[in-house]
């Protein structure tokens, strides 16, 4: 059974990512839609689409819950379920993996799932409390650590027992604004060199401004269906064909190591069993580089290198553009930008394009298997999907 | 296929619901899921789980949300996928029919769904304002409306269409009032007279103090397997044999009518086909009384009777404990408590225990066929679902 089609994708779409002054959430999502809505020409999406699950990670940006219903309205999917997912960062991650399910049940024959955030009209303190919420409240948000300190300790435990650089983490936010330069839906669209990299404001040492990814508003979608009626809607299905989740402790403190992430070796696991797949197998990469060393933590437990050696991965070009494994092509959530429930299906959307030969100038040429890793919080939820061109 | 049984329940638990002052939600959860374990004594749980879904509807009760996985840790579930659903009041009830795709899905044989929500540690006020991003944000929370706000207008529409009575609203309370009695883990355990219901504060006319339920802290779960497996993990599984979910739109003001929740009948209607049933099947029903006119409102939206008589049927005590119908023996939301996230499967919770004879001393005899009926918000959400004694 290994390596057969979950689901098909048919169609996917994105708003652009970046400052949307003046959006709200269900606008963004209804942008996003429209795209998919209008790649899909055979696909009546109001009478089609079953079901909507979307994720969503914080209901304080916008004061506003119940996420679900509102973009259904929006998307014209009324009255059809729809079920808003909160993992954290990795909320349209489980999404995915819901939606898939949902077309497995046979309950639904074809459900949109997706993701939105809006969070550029909040400050810089009210985004990083609203984050927070994903880290434990009794034990690390009184302690008054916030994201990047959480993650900077997951660095330096990782440059102590491997040796790893700040230069090869800037490699890393280097390599991803390229990439977004040539994606003309990212939020940032300008190289950076290693002297700015490393001369950029400490947030939480050893990461600073330029091994962060960026607060930004944006939303994603994509329709999935039974592979088996996919080319009814579409010349270009993308098959899911692995799909692995796994949990950790929500606290740093409970974890084994803080040189890996647990759920993300699990979910990575599952999903190349399910997919019959080795990492070697692997062609195009979206991962989860919220912050630069996540990038190199991704590496390694998604198999793509040794443990320890996310560094000199990175170094030696393996996944650049033109490498071997090119790893976040759509400038990644440190260029693209990381609209927290958003990044999920954005990543999705990012292999949709490289695997129906439609990412033009960041184009991996002969793509055929591709990979999401999507990690919600400090990696207490991880999503991890394989993807085949059909 | 009307009448198959989607999945079986093996296994249920509920928190006492209540004030409960110095718990967090993880540790309100795993007071229900040790229960639900107790019960199951075939199941391993931490071996035999392999998923959870679970439904929360507030990160700003505890400043804290990736639930899923913090709920996973507390209960031994770790490093299973574990995933939060909001829909408002309804996500346990939509947390419910995810679980139930996971099942159908193939991908998963055994899983948890469930619910939480801690509340009264925060004042009315931080309550009111949690719960309202429930409504539509621009269009109802920034005109100052409120959720007793939002059902007294429908409230008011049905008096005047209808010509439904305070007195008939107030027959709800008492009756919820004194099912409450019988229930050792409902919230509240008085019984209330239709003076002292008339005479209680307006909280927005026409609804008055007891017509409100209450703010409550409490968790609820349930296991679910496959039909043809579930005897190996217990003696008296349910089936599941219905399931509808559907949305309406955020705001009243682009309803159709106010008297009726579209959500619910269409979501009412699905599980009935689903099941092969009518609503004249039903032994026992769990309805969704956030306020008292939202039991009348689901009287007729399910089907129980037709529009405009709810306020006949509560007069006449067809759902009273001994009438034709019972309705929320557990003392519904109303005197049992409403932690909202935890609603949905503690309504399932109570028709468990009533479809294998575990109701004591408010047991409806005989009673094979039980329905849930959970809204979200002022019913933009609506989860319905049919359960048969094994």
């Amino acid at each position: 059974m290994a390596g057969k089609p979950l689901v098909s994708i048919v169609s996917a779409g994105l708003s652009k990512f970046g400052r949307r002054e003046g959006t709200m959430c269900r606008e963004l999502f209804a942008e996003a839609t429209k795209e998919s809505f209008d790649r899909c020409s055979n696909l009546d999406p109001i009478k089609d689409i079953e079901a909507l699950f979307v994720g969503h990670m914080g209901e304080s940006y916008e004061h506003q819950g119940h996420t679900g219903p509102t973009l259904a309205d929006w998307t014209g999917l009324l009255p059809k379920p729809a079920i808003r997912i909160e993992s954290a960062c990795a909320s349209s991650g489980s999404a995915l993996r819901t939606g898939i399910m949902a077309i497995l049940s046979g309950l639904h024959k074809i459900v949109m799932v997706g993701g939105v955030e809006k969070m550029t009209h909040r400050t810089t303190a009210e985004v990083t409390e609203y984050l927070a919420m994903a880290s434990d409240m009794p034990f690390e948000q009184w302690n008054g650590i916030t994201f990047p300190g959480l993650y900077a300790l997951m660095a330096t435990a990782h440059m102590n027992k491997y040796g790893t650089t700040e230069e090869q983490m800037a490699q890393v936010a280097i390599k991803n604004h390229h990439n977004g330069t040539l994606n003309p839906k990212a939020h940032m669209q300008k190289e950076i060199t290693l002297e700015k990299a490393m001369n950029s404001k400490v947030v939480a040492w050893p990461l600073k401004l330029y091994d962060c990814s960026l607060i930004t508003d944006g939303a994603s979608c994509l329709i999935l269906t039974r592979p088996n009626i996919a080319k009814k809607y579409t010349d270009t299905p993308v098959d899911i064909i692995g799909s692995g989740q796994a949990s950790d402790t929500i606290g740093l403190y409970e974890r084994e190591t803080l040189t890996s992430l647990k759920a993300a070796k699990i979910a990575g696991q599952n999903a190349y069993n399910m997919a019959g797949l080795k990492p070697k197998d692997v062609n195009v990469a979206e991962v989860h580089d919220c912050f630069t060393i996540a990038e190199l933590l991704a590496y390694e437990d998604l198999g793509f290198c040794s443990s320890g050696e996310g560094g000199k991965m990175i170094q030696q070009g393996t996944t650049e553009l033109g490498g071997k494994l090119p790893v976040n092509t759509s400038g990644g959530l440190k260029s693209k930008g990381h609209p927290v429930g958003a990044t999920g299906t954005a990543q999705a959307y990012e292999i949709y394009l490289q695997l129906t030969n439609q990412a033009q100038n960041r184009q991996v040429e002969g793509a055929t298997i591709g990979l999401t890793h999507n990690v919600g919080g400090s990696g207490a939820t991880a999503s991890v999907h394989i993807y085949r061109r059909n």
